[in-house]
């Protein structure tokens, strides 16, 4: 342990002095100003002289946290006479505010010229542990909450992307003519912040505020650490992925807790396990029916005859023990709780007296209070939800991991309705045991999964989430979407300003870090698993869009925008040819074909050919008005020829009935329609994204 | 006219001297630094020792717009003798600079003490006309462009909203300690600026930068004022709405240019007018063909035996004016002209014509380039789409106006799909004559019409819309989406209606101030007007939710918090109600009632209706997992119930065929059901938002 921070702890402190914060970062190559502390003032006289001038004069007090407001800084002191009497009257005024300080000196300092003020922080968040901040100081981070966030540590890049992160960084840049301030010094100010937080552990506060950067190089100003004995000690990473296995594929499934009444919750898991696609053995517990749905019964988990791989519970929460017992003395080892009346009823005893039970016996738990799995290969579904209210969907490239399991129930249903297919569906309600990370693990090693969405509430170990993601996205892509943001955020914010962004901006750096696409909301997450599960990558982000109705690509091209994607410009040889073979109805720009009202499906085939062919053109967009009688049915065939030329298509199309019947058509051949240009758009960004974080981290990993 | 102004501009000078600008200032009350003009360095050492010091001396020249720059400006002056020398300084830089600029004198002026600066700022719009701006100086307005706007003129309240809608508007309520400033006086010079420039036309651009705001009042810094002899001629913003009343209710209707080809626009239009609801006459007009789907045609519209009200035009382009001038021979006073071939593809000259010749006749045009009109009580229906194709709403209350037909479309079969009732629908395109100003105007009187709806691209008359909106808003809910926002956009705008946008956030600034609810998406534009159709306005914003499913309450806690909404505390009363008689399964907390996947019709029912008589719950949510089997079909009577309570309920529910059935089934009782929690919040806002706007604008107007 770092010497500084073993004395401080030795002597019970949790707080290092300025010049003992100073002492770390200097070692750590972060720049401080040249200064002493002085013990009288001699000393002070003295030390004065030897570092020049101008100079600040701050008391040296553990008890002083606020050294201004105590009086304790003078600045500006300009003669050694001066520094003398600066150190007698920070002393005086001090021991005026607060008697009882004990008082090490007085830290002389030299002035540090003007430059931009800006502030490096770091903390121990409680779910993704040592996070670091960056912001411009002032209203800044106070006023305008404009601060970037990453989870330590953090690479050259993460450092460099800090900086260009926040809206006011072009405060650096040089603003009213001022020179443009040293970035390096602020990336490498962040690398070595960075370092400092991870060799020690005990480090749970660190504010360098301000850090003043000038046009060469960046010096901290004032220096503030807070250390804590108590180790954060987090579950480790790394999942076995064998214990999940069971979850999907299992031989022989126990329901424990089948009612005989149609409509209740157990009776209903029953049903969708035992009469649709499961090939594998089910067996109903229930101490007192005979059969249900025409399957014998058992009394008790005990009295199966064979093996059994995986429990279902659907029994009262309290009887949750005693049952997980009988399973653990059956030599289960996956147990899914679908009932509720655990932790979300306060009942937090009982949930760790399952998971004690469970450990006792090497069972996994997914759950309590969740629907459970779906999984479409092995024909796995633990629904409560009968199939004439709930459609499932096929087969397929997507994972889906949910903690609330509507919206699960949501998702699957449009999921199914648009042809998109499913590996497994995982709905993990309180997570007792099995957690994000634990799946996004397994799902990354899955090779029936190539593509994962997740939606989240509450985070536990945000960190291994976090670390299972970098593990996977570079190959996988996530797509993340987290609510219960405004609630927990305040919960999580610290005292300190630079901290009140809140936990969903700390959440969402760090799973933007972690490579996953980050969604706004539910539509969004399920847009953009859409389009990576139907549609390859591209290989640049330019968009052409070919429409009979332009409305929605006028609002297109403001998102598009508005997110810094490009519009294609069409070359001058693709323009002229389409000028030339397209009918003279048609509006040819260099971002948009608009074949108007008039468009027939040979005009969309005679644009899309040639703007698939143009090199410039990285994702096709057709927008489709089939409302329009001069559009017919031919479309279809257009869109599937596209396919050949290996770039992504993402259509836009909205209406009734006639319009559903063909998007559903064209989805048939796994190209993704989208009922409005914002949706469009939005899912051809996400395969952008997708397209640079593989890139960024196979390069970087 | 101001006689300052009147000498400028009797000088051909579009730019008053920096003394004239703050002359002017002063007569409309706004505070300038005390000062004087001195043309000689004797003038300045005696007006120096008058003012008092300290004093900073300005170049007066109206050749040298960037004083600084230009050397013409010295801070600080403390003596009488500073003054002197400050002044002969002054003239030998500008003319060392600029040896022909004319100088007339410089302005010595006593500084004004530290304080919070900030910019206010007239200019004139090229779709608004006057628009002030206001926003704190520095970095504020100029990197994080944190301003807001209004038009000219304003009201008082207008005139506090500006100042509390900057982002950064807590610099002036106090900051790191410091005093909190005179945000009054800032409404006062805001009230002022809009009386000179609303008084002053002559006034394009004026500029009070800064303004430096005190403890107590506001002082004006520098002042800057462009003039220009131009005066912006507007059209009138009265419609007169008789010249309108013949689109919707004619009683006879030509289609001229009707092919005798099916799927062929001009073949479709007739079909759609002549074999549906229509009951008025419908002339096909076509030189070569004897009938049209067993209807005789015309050669003319001259050959017509009886009156045409309204014309339909599906010629192509370039025969308009011609087909026009017949139109107003035959005495056709309204033509809808479908065709494109105008504005939109550069053929201004064109449309220039069939403007000319409509004016010579009396003819108002809707279009070129547009597909018409839909009235669902008279059935006039103009629309070239089959009605296998598109679905035709149900006549209602709303009137819905769009530049884009292919949103028209859209929201149109997305209303008859979900029971929403249509008045009027018009799609103008081009705009060539009837404007959305004059729509707003005709639907704001049109007993038909309770909400109005609005997609709009590039605006022509910005301020006639605005004037419209303003004397609507109160009476009739307005909702308005626009496109075209960014450069982009604006550019993909011009080549579909010919019509480049203009600033986004003046526009928005200006629709909200005329107390339109703006929406962001065509989604949301949608959403709300269902809202507002469906259900009454609530008496506040506390929403309370009820769900058997928690995970989209979570998502819209956190919406709900973002738009600053309320969600409803639950009184103790009905909270401790609400445990008695709901099962024991039931999560109640002051804000949701979730009555888990368990929950039951009957659980709805109680938890309802206890929060429908709750006073201080205002709008009802109810989220619908009717996937969950134990939720049964007895929950639709349940919703129906609910409606005696008079208080505004959103549903939201989402999934497949059965979850959309029985969304259906809640929407024939006229309840509106939204897919996520995101949208059912949005909508809930909406109504909330109408609210705030009929409260206020029925005071203030």
């Amino acid at each position: 342990m770092n010497t500084i921070i073993r004395d401080a702890l030795h002597a019970r402190r949790t707080q290092l002095t300025e010049p003992e914060a100073k002492a770390l970062c200097t070692q750590y190559s972060i720049q401080t100003p040249k200064g002493q502390v002085a013990r009288t003032q001699e000393e002070a006289f003295e030390a004065s002289g030897k570092l020049g001038f101008p100079l600040v004069a701050k008391i040296v007090s553990a008890q002083t946290i606020h050294k201004t407001e105590a009086g304790g800084v003078i600045l500006n002191i300009q003669s050694p006479e001066e520094a003398k009497s600066a150190y007698n009257q920070v002393i005086k005024r001090v021991k005026q505010r607060n008697p009882d300080a004990r008082i090490d000196g007085v830290l002389l300092e030299r002035m540090a010229p003007p430059g931009v003020e800006v502030i490096v922080g770091a903390t121990e968040d409680p779910q993704f542990g040592k996070t670091l901040m960056f912001g411009i100081g002032g209203v800044f981070v106070e006023v305008l909450q404009d601060v970037a966030f990453k989870l330590a540590p953090i690479t050259d890049d993460d450092a460099k992307r800090m900086v260009a992160e926040i809206h006011s960084q072009s405060l650096l840049t040089g603003f009213r003519g001022s020179a443009p301030v040293d970035k390096e010094a602020i990336v490498e100010i962040l690398m070595a912040t960075s370092k400092l937080v991870t060799e020690n552990d005990a480090v749970k506060e660190l504010d360098l505020n301000p850090v003043i950067v000038h046009e060469k190089g960046a010096v901290v100003v004032d220096a503030r650490v807070v250390l804590s004995q108590t180790s954060n000690e987090r579950t480790p990473s790394v999942c076995p992925v064998d214990s999940l296995m069971k979850f999907f594929k299992p031989e022989a499934v126990a329901v424990i807790g089948v009612s005989a009444t149609p409509g209740r919750i157990g009776h209903e898991v029953f049903r969708s396990l035992s009469q649709y696609e499961y090939a594998g053995k089910v067996y109903p517990v229930n101490p007192t029916a005979e059969t249900i749905l025409g399957t014998k019964t058992f009394g008790s988990v005990l009295d199966i005859p064979g093996t059994v791989n995986l429990a279902v519970l659907t029994t009262p929460a309290n009887s949750a023990p005693s049952v997980l017992d009988e399973c653990g003395r059956k030599g289960v080892q996956a147990a899914i709780i679908v009932s509720g009346g655990f932790k979300e009823t306060g009942m937090n005893d009982l949930e760790s007296q399952i998971v004690e039970t469970a450990k006792k016996y090497g069972i996994r738990i997914l759950g309590p209070n969740c629907i459970g799995i779906l999984d479409s290969r092995s024909g796995l579904d633990t629904f409560f939800h009968a199939h004439d209210r709930m459609l499932r969907p096929k087969p397929g490239p997507v994972a889906f991991l949910t903690q609330s399991g509507t919206y699960g129930v949501t998702i699957l249903e449009w999921a199914a309705e648009e042809n998109i297919g499913i590996s497994k569906f995982v709905s993990y309600g309180n997570r007792c045991d099995i957690d994000e990370g634990d799946l996004v693990q397994y799902f990354g090693q899955d090779p029936e999964t190539s593509v994962i969405g997740i939606y989240v509430e509450g985070l536990d170990n945000g960190r291994k989430l976090y670390e299972s993601g970098c593990k996977v996205t570079a190959r996988k892509p996530i797509v993340i979407l987290k609510s219960g943001r405004t609630g927990l955020g305040s919960k999580t914010a610290k005292s300190h300003t630079g901290w009140l962004a809140g936990s969903y901006e700390v959440a969402k750096a760090a799973f933007e870090q972690a490579g996953m696409i980050v969604a706004e909301d539910v539509e969004q997450l399920y847009d953009i698993v859409k389009a990576l599960a139907m549609q390859p990558l591209p290989k640049g982000s330019n968009i052409a869009m070919v429409t009979n109705g332009a409305g929605p690509c006028v609002m297109a091209a403001d998102k598009i925008e508005e997110y810094g994607m490009g519009l294609a410009s069409i070359s001058n040889e693709t323009v002229s040819a389409l000028k030339r073979v397209l009918p003279s109805y048609c509006l040819i720009s260099a971002t948009t074909v608009d074949l108007t009202g008039s468009g027939t499906s040979k005009d969309y085939d005679t644009a899309l050919q040639h703007l698939a062919k143009d090199p410039e053109v990285h994702i096709l967009m057709p927008f489709l008005v089939f409302q329009d009688t001069p559009l017919d049915e031919a479309i279809l065939e257009v869109i599937a020829g596209l396919r050949k030329f290996g770039k992504p298509i993402i259509c836009c199309a909205a209406g009734g009935p006639y319009t559903r019947k063909m998007s559903k058509a064209i989805e048939t051949f796994h190209v993704p329609v989208y009922e409005t240009a914002e949706r469009a758009v939005n899912a051809a960004r996400g395969l952008v994204l997708q397209l640079r974080i593989a890139g960024e981290l196979s390069v970087s990993r």
